[in-house]
């Protein structure tokens, strides 16, 4: 059975040492007192371990089930729910004024990866109702925020996002759902939306749609959009739960992975909707919440990774077989663990090499949104908005990616449901896929956000890395031939392929399209560069004061050099593809294929 | 639900047009004339369309059940494996002596691939049964051959491989399986393996199981293995099954995918084994099975690829979202189709570009091993052994992660089982493991095949890919530098790695393993290179000579093209990644980790 143990001396690391929060000035950040942060984090931990991780193989078998038209969720979910809102850690970023804790997004972001990690479809609870809290408390009115926010911040009622219909994902101009008024100043919503995570279950009274649809009579396509909130149970004045609304689960689809949370077909059957922020504005309601829900996303890529590396790792140091070839390690045994393999360990590394520069790349981008959101500060705000879709794309196809290189650690053991391998990398491919499937993050990231605001977003990413390259002057000569000078050449080539899609995008703007993919993991190893960088760089620096953990320090700079050596040179390969231009992928017609 | 059409047009181009196997001098090459060859494959095509393609889906959802000690396959699989037998597709490369069709291998490996396309679980019962008759045919006595390889050839009877034991998989050598000799000159064969494919089911009337054991007194390790005949059914003296052999299905495993072929935990308490080929020469015989046995786990990674593809393909044509950046090409729908967008292309393009050179990579072995075994052709079977870890690792590697590509351009849908692409992932991803995980091919590619015989093997690859460069002299411009030039390139890189390797591998043994999974995808980059060029030279003369189906040439001139200008510079990341050496793969220890 897999175990997980909270990286907690990493993550501590990053949030003290490496971001310095308590030296941000971004209000909040000053509470953050390394000793606040780690009894937070231990007793996350604890509950990930304790409680969530061994419901993760458990609900993966069992799945849940629709029974009269009641979604039942595997055993044990229930009360790990109520642990989880009894802990408070539902709210622990929202508003006090509706019961939140009122702590930065960085620190739910640390617990977000803590639980994802331990369970990823039991996360998926509270993360969708915070999702729902976010738009409400965004955009809703003074007493549509007093009836559902406390409700949702306790996850005493939880939430869903209802976007995909049958034939329109990626492109919600074409959605049919309507909203007709009624009298009384609600809509009757008429409609079928699919993929509706946690659409249904039994672990909380009520539970709020949001939902987007058309108001008859609006502009066409996505400009015709608006969003609704459509309660299961209608809410009365005091707040009590009334009739059950018109909104039905119509199946629950069988899926590769996430069984324990329910993917449901929902059937809206004039059921009562309350207009949420205003009308036809549906989408840009929808894209306030995306930074966040996309980075939350991009968080259970490597969560999923972090966790089955865990595994793999204890599996490689009591797995005996073969022996070094530099003659056996294990003398006394009939062979030698796993580890000793060179090529076992090319695997260990990249895992190791990859959470770790993950996580630290998205709380930096956690921080940004805090810095945005508190501190309204609209250049982070802007370079968060540039770096989500990298986030959300580069993390989750590298977490699926080391989450099938951990099972292959396990050799046929992997492939056995029994080890929890496989659930690992069942779990994970779903983040490549919900939440705007990876190409329409590389659509994202080259059609719009690149070029945003005149370009400046990029600008400013690209002066940060030239800004710490130029104060790294004054480090160890091993530090800059090891880190610096590799993050140059990789931030160099990332230039070269934005400006490569400046040059031929007005002639043929299948060119920029055509290698967004590529753009899109070049940016992110750049990115993955940079913050390995910076954790070396305090890493060295601690080792020469003498502070923190020596150990950890030289594990730290090892790791990072794994990464800018063996991985961070990808950003070559990328930028030639980039450079082969659209002819070679557009050269067919759609029948000569 | 999923469809699958056998790509004859491709499989004809390669055995006519660019294998020319009519024109090779290998016996039993002459007589497949291009209309016999078409006959086969539309036969075949007909039947994995018909009757094993429908089953494939049903097959992963009802899975193997096991009953009161026997094993249930799912509905429909007795009578599809009734009418493959009844074709006589079971035999096609065997010893008509004993039943078989007497055809080359390259025809079964055409074959394998168009059933492993439409129904990879299937597929294994025959192709485990063709293991056994190989093991049998080339080391069994005249007896034994009598005895088992006419029911083998017909699947009457069919075959299992039984290597593994809870405690090792690769490490053969801790094996505590044992054999003690009976008076009569049998075995009593005791201990238990794992992971045993097709280890019962109810689709023949017998199993024959082959089985490896110590023989207690002999050496220790690999050396004291033995191989051993141990039937389900003892088999009397006139061919009728007699009582039930000591073996028995200890479970079913739950594994992640190829639900329809039970993976068995067989027993065997003092079964009755007869010795197959010389005691303690056990693993000898093992590995003569090995260039065919991996060959053909090969083909299962492409070929899940190749049906994974072309559904990815349909959807791609079928679903409308959004508009091409160049305008509406579907102006009279509200969306054009998916195939429109340059990341879906690329997406598309990949998949296609890799298939298509998998399949001549995997058809040209065939080829080699048909030259090695029928026309003794000892420079074509030490090729052929060099080249089998990169077939087998290479294309099951990237067969798996072209299915993940194929089931993202589903969105949403590709994660749902009812659209079939999880399925082709599920199932591709055993191909990465058994026959030996691609770390343990990278290994064996590295370690020994590189250095067989003073490097021969490895110098011949080198000196054909030269000649075929040289011999392109006369080629159009075009050609030259679309396809030589990029070969000479990558073939070069290859050979600085192997160089690389030689010369640090006398003071350093990790250098060359700390590379060698970097090294096997390098060399298989370099061989689909190979390969596609080989297509290309044969497509533009087609089209010179006006020969052949125009848009066919055309397309594959351009599918290769994408190739080599956006998948073969890969090779100068791996040969980076090598030359950074041992080191930062080494640098921690196991407890840093």
């Amino acid at each position: 059975m897999p175990v997980y143990n909270a990286p907690i001396q990493d993550i501590s690391f990053l949030l003290n040492d490496v971001l310095k929060l308590q030296q941000q000035n971004i209000p909040g950040y000053d509470a953050l007192e390394p000793e606040l942060l780690q009894a937070i984090l231990e007793e996350g931990g604890k509950l990930a371990s304790e409680v969530l991780a061994p419901l993760n193989a458990s609900g993966d078998r069992e799945g849940c089930h629709l029974e009269n038209g009641v979604v039942r969720t595997p055993k044990g979910f229930k009360d790990a729910f109520d642990k989880v809102k009894e802990g408070g850690w539902t709210g622990l970023d929202c508003n006090p004024e509706f019961g939140g804790q009122g702590l930065p997004y960085i620190v739910a972001t640390a617990i977000a990866e803590i639980f994802a990690s331990a369970n990823m479809a039991f996360g998926m609870y509270p993360g969708l109702t915070h999702g729902a809290y976010s738009a409400i408390h965004t955009h809703g009115s003074a007493e549509q925020k007093a009836t559902y926010l406390p409700q949702l911040v306790s996850c005493k009622w939880t939430g869903t996002m209802n976007l995909t219909e049958p034939h329109c994902g990626t492109d919600l101009g074409l959605m049919r759902s309507k909203a007709e008024p009624n009298q009384d100043g609600s809509y009757a919503i008429t409609g079928q939306k699919i993929f509706i995570s946690a659409g249904d279950h039994d672990l909380a009274e009520n539970i709020i749609h949001l939902v987007l649809a058309k108001i008859p009579g609006g502009p066409a396509g996505v400009k015709g959009i608006s969003l609704f909130i459509v309660p299961k149970f209608l809410v009365q004045k005091e707040g009590a739960l009334g009739p059950r609304n018109k909104v039905s689960v119509g199946k629950i689809e069988e899926k590769m992975g996430i069984h324990a949370n329910a993917t449901c077909v929902m059937n809206f059957d004039g059921a009562t909707g309350f207009l949420l922020g205003q009308a036809h504005k549906g989408m840009r309601a929808m894209f306030t919440m995306m930074n966040e829900a996309r980075l939350g996303v991009g968080v259970q890529g490597y969560a999923q990774a972090e966790v089955a590396y865990q595994n793999a790792l204890a599996y490689a140091k009591d797995r005996l077989q073969g022996r070094a070839a530099t003659g056996p390690e294990n003398p006394d045994d009939a062979a030698d663990p796993l580890i000793v393999h060179p090529d076992i360990r090319r695997n260990l590394m990249q895992q190791k090499s990859f959470v770790e520069g993950a996580r630290a790349f998205a709380y930096w981008g956690a921080m940004l949104i805090d810095q945005g959101n508190l501190a309204g500060d609209e250049p982070a705000h802007g370079l968060v908005s540039l770096l989500t879709p990298v986030i959300k794309g580069f993390l989750t196809d590298r977490g699926f990616e080391f989450c099938v290189q951990a099972q292959q650690i396990f050799g046929g053991h992997g492939y056995i449901e029994e080890w929890g391998m496989s659930q690992f990398a069942r779990d994970a491919r779903i983040a490549m896929i919900y939440e705007g499937a990876n190409g329409v993050q590389a659509l994202d990231l080259v059609g719009r956000k690149l070029g945003q605001d005149g370009g400046k977003h990029a600008l400013a990413f690209f002066e940060l890395i030239k800004t710490f390259c130029a104060e790294s002057a004054s480090e160890s000569p091993e530090f800059k031939a090891d880190f610096i000078e590799p993050l140059k050449t990789a931030s160099k080539q990332l230039q070269e392929a934005a400006l490569y899609f400046m040059q031929n995008g007005l002639k043929s703007p299948n060119t920029a399209l055509a290698g967004s993919y590529d753009f899109m993991h070049l940016f992110g190893h750049v990115c993955l560069g940079y913050v390995w960088a910076r954790m070396a760089q305090q890493a060295f620096r601690n080792s020469a004061q003498g502070t923190g953990d020596a150990a950890f320090n030289e594990t730290k700079i090892k790791t990072g050099l794994y990464y800018m050596q063996r991985e961070l040179p990808a950003t070559a390969l990328h930028l030639a593809r980039i450079k082969s231009g659209a002819d070679p992928v557009m050269a067919l017609t759609a029948d000569q294929f």
